[in-house]
């Protein structure tokens, strides 16, 4: 049989699919499984943006402008102007969601074989993306003890190369939940303007900062604009995950340019997406106001559930919709597996990430597991009563 | 200004994106302008395929499947077997438009550095994807004399080496129209066989061939199974090019686990495509029948024409919706930017893509554009009038 690539044989499985057929099992078994391990929110996508797609006249559904249409990025530069980044529709190329705004990004700042340091734990698919890209990511580890924060200036540094083109962030990140202050990110601005780095800015969960306001790689003043490559998408803040709708944002001309030459490549975004990116964009500044409060109220009681059991360590993330705590366990993906296949309370369990699908550092982050609170109060409790009940009796439980 | 990578400045801008300040310039001063420049067809997007959108209750829109939801991979085999091609929703990855299953599929059978045979004149995005995907595009040239028929055996085996990994062909062509017989298929084959190479088979256009019983790669029978890639979309059958709905098609195991391992970093395909994709599977037979006299009517219309002026060759393609032809001119580029900038004929002109985009051998095609016969009979007739006085008038007029 013809084989497949190196690369494509190099890729690696999500975590999630390591998992799901245990929980699948445990289903048919007729327990209720919480779903905390997955990102995809239960909030519902703003009617009017549905509207705005069901509510259209289209009689040929055409390509669109390769860097999407122009109503649209005018709408969305009005977003960014409301959320004080000034930009202009000209420096924004719609993509297919968040992910192809990261893989033009890849392309269009690096050659193969070149560096992007990251710091870790990291979203699992940027792996993905710099194998697709050719690219090779160089992990910088952060540590719970601080709550994820930025790793130290000096840590950045030991990990530079004659290679290294790039930082890539997710702020607020993915899985950490950790918000990047100004101070940190003034402290990269400058390590990128005196290694003539670009700021790969992942931005999907701006909306969603808790304890203080949210500031972006573009908020950092014109000195910045040259290195900042703002990666967005609408999935998260207006819970249309399955539109597939996100941006590239630079101020920087030619990763502009060569982003929109690929963009060209695919010839258009998705043409009804952008309809409900129009009406997005068109939503009360309010919308935000309730969807955020929901979550705070999700964190603040997650972290408060975590905190009271004996053994977890649980920083208090300031942003997104996640938490990576660390469990008194031997093996976070083990406890995790066990929980589906060998544990019920009261006829519910609940699934969860391990954390080590988002470290590439052997051994790190064996003990930690991320939680997406992505479920109502109620449901969060009852998962958190599993989970307490679990952590109990669990075999391989650590003191 | 920190510079984008070596790759992103070595792609190429669209040709369609040289032309059209010119084509908006022409517009600007009162002409109508027929564009036969770009496959974006007229024929309206079956009512069906939006109602299905437009009818849709979701509360949320959510992540699908990183291969696309089973229901609509379950309707999209039902579709296959219908053309004699026998495969299993398994065997069936949805990608984001063709592009996307290009993309994977260049990925996922090729390293860095491999090579890809492809005849030429080719589609042009597929230099961008090659591009992308860091690998080497090889052209072989087909000849207008033969009405760009597969090179022959010799020819392609000429251009094998050690990086040699895979053949892509499209078909129906674009640009050509050309359709492959089973001769040449079972000729490509028997090179895939002995040479160990993939076979990409973009099929696009398959329901649109005029003069012969459509041939697909996966009709090849069981020998091919391991060797073919078929990559495809909704964009051309159902016009519905807006949506970004395609599909990657393989029985090589190892091909579609790499290819869902990249699917994954990106998620899932665009979500209300696939609602749409499902109605499309769900069209009568009879949908196409109408579609297809429309587009033959057209094509024998506009190769009537075309024959009919002087200096001008112009093969008879069997399928899709491209005449490539030679026009007696200097340079078919200079010539299609004159007719929008210097020239009228009542009022009207027309916007053809000159076939140096869709040739990488310097100066070939260079008197040839293609024209796609996406206007109806009386637009096509208007914009043939428009030419062929053009073909009278213009300075560098060769005999």
């Amino acid at each position: 049989m013809l084989q497949a690539s190196q690369r494509g044989r190099a890729m690696p499985l999500s975590p999630y699919r390591r998992l799901s057929p245990y929980a699948d099992a445990a289903k048919a078994r007729g327990l209720h499984v919480y779903h905390l391990n997955i990102g995809q929110p239960d909030i519902e996508t703003p009617p009017a943006m549905m509207a705005a797609v069901q509510q259209a006249d289209i009689r040929v559904l055409e390509y669109s402008h390769g860097a999407g249409t122009l109503s649209y990025r005018q709408k969305l530069a009005t977003y960014y102007q409301r959320a004080d980044i000034a930009v202009t529709p000209d420096e924004i190329i719609v993509t297919t969601g968040g992910s192809e705004a990261i893989l033009f990004a890849l392309l269009s700042c690096l050659n193969p074989g070149d560096e992007v340091l990251v710091p870790e734990p990291y979203y699992g698919a940027y792996t993905a993306f710099s194998i697709a890209a050719g690219v090779t990511l160089v992990p910088v580890l952060s540590y719970i003890e601080t709550g994820f924060a930025l790793p130290s200036l000096a840590e950045l540094e030991a990990h530079l190369t004659e290679r290294t083109r790039a930082v890539l962030i997710c702020n607020p990140n993915n899985p950490t939940g950790y918000v990047y202050s100004r101070t940190e990110l003034e402290q990269l601005l400058d390590l990128c303007q005196r290694h003539q780095l670009f700021l790969l800015s992942d931005e999907a969960y701006r909306e969603f900062c808790y304890d203080a306001p949210y500031v972006s790689a573009l908020h950092l003043g014109p000195a910045a604009h040259e290195y900042v490559v703002l990666l967005d998408t609408i999935s998260k803040r207006y819970s249309a995950c399955g539109a597939r709708l996100g941006a590239l944002v630079t101020k920087n001309q030619t990763i502009r340019d060569a982003a929109f030459r690929f963009a060209q490549m695919r010839i258009s975004p998705p043409g009804l997406a952008q309809l409900m990116g129009e009406a997005a964009a068109d939503l009360p500044e309010s919308y935000f106001d309730h969807t955020k409060a929901e979550y705070q109220a999700r964190r603040d009681r997650l972290v408060e559930r975590l905190r009271a059991m004996p053994g977890v360590v649980c920083p208090r993330p300031g942003g997104a919709f996640y938490v990576l705590c660390r469990l008194p366990v031997d093996d976070a993906a083990r406890f995790s597996q066990w929980l589906l296949e060998d544990f019920n309370h009261e006829g519910q369990t609940l699934m969860m990430s391990p954390a080590v699908g988002f470290y590439a550092t052997p051994g790190a982050g064996i003990d930690e597991v991320r939680l997406a609170y992505v479920l109502n109060l109620q449901a969060l409790d009852a998962a958190m009563d599993c989970l307490e009940h679990g952590l109990r009796v669990y075999p391989g439980r650590r003191n």
